[in-house]
């Protein structure tokens, strides 16, 4: 069993949702976001990094999954999504998370089998994998995305190290390639 | 006397220092650089945020003072600094310290006496306002900048606040005549 902590951060609102994991089976314990909406920058981190801190002690999650960010946007967002990321991040590892990145891409291939879905699709499917009733706001649905995406990514390391156990790295990697697309 | 830190957050090299102010005297406490090359981003921020954790609860300092950024530059390059700046703040802001901000131009205007002054001229200004006898290194001189435009500006926000409980500019500059009577 393991518990994974996904966060998805904004300099506004920051989405964090956790999910077990039980074998292949996955469940909702968490999900919701930090508001840091009307303050000074540094209060917006304090925010971040003591929400995140407070989440990741509460619930002690043992793996931390992040969206990796490439950036088609101007200097001046970048700046202030890279702060948010950094307090948010800061405070993963503060507790000694390893933290995993995946692009966008990469996590709605895994949720919605389909790198270029929409964020409703995301929603959508993060309901129906998570077996949940009411749906999720987005930022915290794209944080259990990424917690999902970590769940797959690492069961299918899982696999990947038996193959490379059974075989080496070659039968490995063709199975890996089929994750992009 | 308040304890003053300065940082200059980067992805690879964060700058420190620390100053002392007594009254109108400014005199060196500790400067450095916390190193975060050849490593993975989120381990990284972790190295900045132990860095300036580390160093606050070392040296205790009461204010802190970091260089506002205005990226010209590009999108990538603003994210990975922003991440810097958000693990150092976030560890500044996560001991209660309030953080102010200053542009680069507000600081060489204040260290130099002018605000378009290069590199070096900061450093050896630096050096004389400090009484070093070693040029500190370029992010290190960065961050005690920041931390003296700090002790000069809120030298004249303690003027200015008691001007004002004096009853405004006119009336605080017959201060001294007032205080004989």
């Amino acid at each position: 069993m393991s518990l994974i902590i996904g966060i998805d951060p904004g300099s506004r609102l920051t989405g964090y949702g956790i999910i077990k994991k039980e074998g292949q089976k996955l469940s909702f314990v968490d999900a919701g976001t930090i508001r840091t909406e009307t303050t000074e920058m540094p209060e917006r981190l304090k925010r971040i990094f003591a929400g995140v801190d407070r989440i990741v002690k509460f619930h002690g999650p043992t793996e931390a999954a992040v969206e990796q960010v490439f950036m088609a946007q101007n200097p001046d967002s970048a700046l202030k999504l890279g702060q948010a990321r950094g307090a948010a991040i800061a405070a993963l590892v503060n507790l000694d998370l390893q933290v995993a990145e995946y692009t966008a891409r990469q996590i709605k291939q895994s949720v919605v089998g389909y790198g270029a879905a929409d964020k409703e699709q995301v929603q959508m499917m993060v309901m129906k994998l998570l077996n949940l009733s009411i749906k999720p706001q987005s930022d915290a649905a794209d944080a259990l995305a990424a917690a999902i995406c970590h769940a797959h990514a690492s069961g299918s390391m899982s696999k990947l190290a038996v193959l490379n156990a059974l075989g080496g790295m070659a039968r490995g990697r063709s199975r890996n390639s089929s994750r992009r697309r």
